[in-house]
């Protein structure tokens, strides 16, 4: 039976774009299946630690020997894993945060590659769909063209588990909060025009 | 009086470069300055939490009408801002974690920019050294020039507040550990002598 996991990060609740772009991802993905199953993670609602020495130390002691403190932090990555390796398809919110992903996505990422043990590509051979949202423009020409660090690194962060995302980017998606985007607000409306059209040919094919 | 801000985030405790070159650092900058003095704060071993929604919406609400919750998480960010306000210099150490910066540089940044009010450039003005730290070789060249996520990311990161970051980078650091890199210890130890000779000069006229 297919199974999706379905992640968002963002803190902006019921504004956030990449929420949206998600739901309607993860909608799309059980039109597609109807007997397939999901699970939720909300990194902004529950968020997980961050990696820290425990986690490190873990890795580098055989699971017998390690201390309670160790065995918990090695647990915190395993599960993690483990709601990859159940899934057929991933679906990710990543929002862009100071021109970074946010430290919660960080976080997931440091988390599955320490989890994943001594071949974290058993993490690869799904799909990863991952939903950006970006407040300004930083395409090609743009002024801050080459800001967005989340896109940049996220193919190079996960690169070791194989996991290869596809992004689908909507963006200036403050054009209509901030004044300074005012004249950005036609851009950002086909931007995100253009995301769902993309969202919606995903596995348009897969249910006929 | 002169006051320091010294910071650390590597989880690897007595096996960190980025540890041994911020205390290297931080105890140059108090030698050069015999009235200095210095706050400590370890990322690793005392994680901030992730920026979260609560921060973004004590952001947008009055100070007055907060919940406890919302003013709890203001009062997160509101504390790192004043701890980088009362110091004239900060030392950052940054080890890269697949191929970013550690999830709670990340939070420290975000925390930063989201509790500095209106005006994130009050944070700037003052020097921030970044004591950088990374497994393999990044520079021009080498098949991962441009994997370097964190030394990227920091500066657009920190603009709104106009802390510019100046690095001292060691590289190659697990070429002693990783047999893969084996070949490299000598560039390893290289690029460890030339950070510590240049740590060793930033302030070193100031007692003078």
């Amino acid at each position: 039976m297919a199974h999706l996991l379905h992640l968002d990060s963002s803190i902006t609740g019921d504004r956030s774009v990449s929420r949206k772009l998600t739901a309607r991802a993860a909608k799309n993905w059980l039109a597609a299946h109807p007997d397939g199953t999901a699970t939720y993670r909300d990194l902004a609602a529950d968020p997980i630690p961050h990696l820290g020495s425990k986690a490190w130390t873990a890795r580098i002691t055989p699971s017998g020997e390690r201390t309670p403190e160790q065995a918990a932090a090695a647990k915190v990555g395993e599960s993690l894993v483990a709601e990859v390796l159940a899934a057929d398809v991933v679906v990710l919110g990543l929002p862009l945060y100071n021109y970074g992903a946010p430290s919660s996505v960080k976080a997931w990422v440091d988390w599955l590659i320490a989890g994943a043990g001594e071949d974290p590509t058993v993490l690869g051979g799904r799909e990863l769909v991952v939903l950006a949202s970006r407040g300004g423009g930083y395409g090609e020409g743009a002024p801050r063209h080459g800001w967005d660090h989340a896109e940049g690194w996220l193919p190079h962060g996960l690169s070791l588990t194989g996991l290869a995302p596809r992004f689908v980017t909507a963006e200036f998606t403050l054009a209509g909060v901030n004044p300074a985007l005012a004249e950005f607000q036609g851009a950002a409306a086909e931007s995100l025009a253009a995301a769902e059209k993309e969202i919606d040919g995903l596995w348009a094919s897969v249910g006929v």
